[in-house]
């Protein structure tokens, strides 16, 4: 094979895989990955089986570059909207309001990502779960440092980690893109909230 | 049959039905609902299926007692720990902490309560949704009170209500009942966060 075919090989792989992952994350979040077969995920891509096989060893494989893709996106989307020169109070709404988008317009892959740990394996679970904790890293410096120049509370920064999480999070579960609130709006407000909080005060 | 043996029949049932949907949760929420079968329920029991079938006419109407047990169950704590003649504040603080507790203490049944409602057949899932709005309601008439009354800053309580319940519903992916946190450490952690904001400001 020379390397002209072998280039044009791998790109028709990457874009098969880009097509079945995203047909796959549909399945997978209507109907679970345990209730999805191989051949419902190609007969949605009109293809045989075996067509499908070429790019995923195994629906376990398939479900673990879907995972390993949703988490690297995550963390590189949020890096790159998060500037190292900004406060930390500005690099915590910079990163909440990536986290937000990205959630919001990757409902089925962030759906699935969130979902369906329980059905990796081990060794694969441990692999994607150590690329999230590599993620909120970068949540839990921005907070470690916020406390440290003053500009946050003395609050558990991990606690305050997970309630950030949870909520960007769990909006896959409420979010609808035809719905009232742009990514951009649930951004700021979010933003707002966790850093002003819902309590009156003085200063507004 | 008499009264007197519909009532010994009933609660037979009844002892029956929470061991079965204690040991149903588990299962389900370690392989998921789909790939579980009455089979396997059952002979987690110890029991003949159709000893199950005496409970359930089907795994779907397991799931379905499962899921309005659930948030019936949530929502009749929320309830009761909240007093109505508090101020807003103190309601929000207050379902705030019942939501967190009862999660930590359900941790099997809310992850099911979370993750399945995909499995319901169409017109169970309507009616836990309709369970689930009223529920949810709880939280936004407390929201709107403090707005109103000037407790709470002028945020947009729909979003309010979802990062909170965000942040409590997660709780289940990530609280370890043998962890560094006791749920009531989480509870006032969370309602502090949630009514001050991270940001520090000069009262504290």
């Amino acid at each position: 094979m020379t390397t002209a075919m072998r280039e044009v090989g791998r790109s028709t792989r990457e874009l098969g895989g880009e097509n079945i992952s995203r047909v796959a994350c549909r399945i997978f979040r209507e109907r679970g990955y345990h209730a999805t077969s191989m051949r419902a995920i190609a007969s949605a891509l009109g293809w045989q089986p075996a067509a499908l096989y070429y790019y995923y060893a195994s629906k376990e494989e398939l479900l673990f570059r879907i995972m390993e893709n949703a988490v690297d996106t995550l963390a590189a989307y949020v890096r790159e909207h998060v500037d190292p020169e900004s406060s930390a109070t500005e690099r915590l709404r910079q990163a909440i309001s990536a986290h937000v988008t990205l959630i919001a317009d990757h409902l089925d892959e962030l759906s699935v990502f969130l979902h369906e740990m329980k059905s990796l394996s081990p060794r694969r679970r441990e692999v994607i779960q150590a690329k999230i904790a590599r993620y909120e890293h970068i949540f839990r410096d921005i907070l470690r440092d916020g406390v440290v120049s003053g500009e946050l509370a003395r609050v558990d920064t991990r606690l305050a980690r997970y309630l950030i999480l949870s909520a960007c999070n769990w909006l896959y579960n409420w979010y609808r893109p035809d719905g009232v609130y742009e990514p951009d709006t649930i951004a700021v407000a979010f933003g707002d909230m966790i850093l002003n909080g819902l309590a009156a005060t003085e200063r507004r």
